[in-house]
């Protein structure tokens, strides 16, 4: 897939139907297209992990298009770029944006379409001749997928400056790179770095549009949909441990096979969420048997449990019932269990009010509304923690991401940059009379 | 552990009590010690992978034990040793052995304790000066374990002509070394090896002694054991696939997750095998999840069911049960199985007859009578589908095999001569008198 496939691609189905108030479709599909070429792979995805040569190019062409709309344009320390375009008033600014980085061989739409919309939004005033009443930000935050160090929205957290620094410099990337070594590789340094924190009193509202990642949209038949809010996920790490054996001369009694334990676990922890929430998931996606021989009855199994819900009370009560299935299948089978707890983030909920207001614009350009929780992690669940933020998701073809076949129409895009536009005309003339 | 430390340690708990009839501990000990002195690792263990040159060597310090002992030696084109004790009468002979190769890193009595028991016997019959009725052959095969294909006894199937040329003449082991050159680097050539096969109106009887490989002796507490039969396996392999997604995007309701099927059945399965026999196995040993990721939900999972009993009927219908439960978990989580039964070797039992005589050997050894099951293949398996075959288990710690840590006390493995020495000279007695 080149530039040319996936413009081509993004307008075969397009008429122009959205190329509404200042909002241009080709624009939109050329831009995700230039970007698509940045770190491109064989499959027609992209890699641009956090802090490379790819991630900071892909940086530099939207920091020149947002030049060219007549954005005053910044780095730091971190690399997250800062685009501000003044408004008729000083004072705190309505941002929106994603990230431009990758996880390897990713898709083409999983951050690039929340900055290009963003653009697009501001494309499409200075069209019109709109001057928005307070300042508005594009933000492209660095390094949000983890694929560098294994640990992902590093960016929003050093604009926050929720990071711990002593956490930060122990990092070292697959190439056994240190944290310092790999920033001033892309033209910073671990100081600057950690002087990335802003004074969050500059933001006054934070909106972020993001593919689903999921069906449900695609299933309803909705272009787009409102995000409750961001689940926080827990991972428990699980290990069984019983006694290895042949699988031949040990008799079913008396065996201590940790991999029955584990497997009436897992099969018991699919059935558990539903008893929380209509929201709460429970998942085991990776599961590890020892020694692995097809004539060894098993002497370990470890496996994690990723536990998600919009609710932190909902969440925390799924892990210790987790727990407890862990501890009782264990029990069941004679065999032992060991818990961890490997990592807890808290769910951040949108604010009813603006969800309310959410629907509102919804309606006023004549789209269904729908609610979904976003079960991944994005910069908006950083930025949610500090500043009203809100979330809207689009349409992701099969909810299939992390992988060149991540697909989102143009059509399904372009209702994002209308949503995001109108809703952030109206929050603006808020905080412009506050 | 050294020479001196294996024999030492045999022998200090041993005190002398059945060095009775010819039979001397010590000369047990110290060939057991001699032989894992050859190919030694530095846990105390072995590597004498089949067709290696220690395997070689060890074969080669077994046949100057036999000609001390006044054996006619020899060795067939598939490196199997053939050792033959002249008898009062020509004809057919009562043979035992077993052999010399190990798994990687393997102990110190897979194998070695059925050859060097066998000629042990023959070791008290020189010194009490008895000649038997018949000819004694002492056999050691090669490459039992199929550490060097991942096919094993080959040797002993070469001897009984069981092997299929095209499929044996393919192998290829883990450097890449095809079957022509690995047994032209031990002298051999395939040519050679496929005239190993010998006319087995040769052997009237096969008799082998070897450790548990499990518990079972341990727990009764009983030096040694008569085996039953030897179970044969069957390997079903079963891959289970769903949709992958992701562990936070997509709700519980309407997942396709096949980790949790194959949980569900994994578990089913180990209660399965008590409603066949109170002998039937089955295990889930390995166990493979795609992609594996801590926040995606699996795409796949494949794993192998290795079913065994004694009874053929029993075995294959616990393989049909196998089945329908794999289809039904399946099924029930709308996720999709394949099955396929990757391989399936007859369970070769022990007559009746031969285990009515091993009875009353050990009633007149005064050892208490325990029967079981070998769950593991053995060359006995082979030579059993052709000739009258007994074997004899002798109490293995722990269960532990294929580990420098597997260990038999001296005391048992003499106790395992002496029944081998009384239940050839019976059995001979009746040969000639045939």
């Amino acid at each position: 897939m080149d530039v040319r496939s996936l413009k081509e691609k993004l307008l075969a189905d397009y008429e122009g139907a959205l190329d509404l108030d200042g909002v241009n479709g080709g624009r939109l599909a050329e831009r995700l297209a230039v970007l698509s070429e940045i770190g491109r792979t064989e499959d027609g995805g992209v890699n641009r992990p956090g802090f490379s040569m790819e991630e900071k190019r892909a940086k530099q062409q939207v920091m020149e298009w947002m030049t060219e709309a007549g954005f005053e344009v910044r780095q730091d320390g971190a690399g997250n770029v800062i685009g501000r375009l003044a408004g008729k008033t000083e004072g705190a600014a309505f941002a929106a944006g994603s990230h431009v980085d990758s996880v390897p061989n990713g898709g083409n739409f999983d951050g690039p379409l929340g900055v290009l919309t963003a653009l697009e939004v501001a494309e499409a005033w200075k069209e019109t001749g709109f001057v928005p009443p307070v300042p508005y930000e594009v933000l492209v935050f660095s390094e949000e997928e983890g694929s560098r160090f294994g640990a992902g929205i590093l960016g929003s957290q050093a604009m926050t400056g929720d990071l711990d620094r002593e956490v930060v410099e122990s990092l070292t990337d697959k190439e056994g790179r240190s944290f310092a070594e790999v920033i001033e590789a892309v033209g910073s340094s671990a100081e600057s770095f950690f002087k990335a924190a802003r004074d969050l009193d500059e933001i006054g509202f934070y909106a972020e549009v993001h593919i689903e990642q999921g069906k449900l949209l695609e299933e309803a038949d909705r272009p787009a949909g409102i995000v409750k809010g961001i689940a926080g996920p827990a991972w428990l790490d699980v290990v069984f441990r019983g006694s290895a054996g042949h699988a031949g001369n040990t008799p079913m009694a008396g065996r201590r096979d940790p991999l029955v334990a584990a497997g009436r676990f897992v099969s018991e922890v699919s059935s558990l969420p539903a008893a929380f929430s209509e929201t709460a998931v429970a998942t085991v996606g990776r599961l590890n048997v020892s020694p692995n021989g097809t004539n060894v009855i098993p002497e370990q199994v470890e496996l994690t449990v990723d536990i998600r819900d919009l609710d932190k009370a909902s969440r925390d009560g799924l892990v210790d019932k987790v727990r407890e299935t862990a501890q009782r299948c264990a029990a069941e089978r004679g065999v032992n269990v060991d818990l961890r707890l490997a990592s807890s983030i808290d769910p951040v909920p949108v604010s009813e009010v603006v969800r309310a207001e959410l629907r509102e614009v919804f309606g006023e350009l004549d789209l269904e509304v729908m609610e979904l929780m976003s079960g991944a992690g994005h910069d908006a669940m950083i930025l949610g923690r500090h500043v009203p933020m809100a979330m809207i998701f689009v349409q992701s073809k099969g909810g299939v991401s992390h992988n060149p076949a991540e697909w989102s129409d143009l059509t399904d895009c372009l209702h994002g940059v209308h949503l995001l536009k109108k809703f952030a005309e109206r929050q603006m003339e808020k905080m412009a009379g506050e």
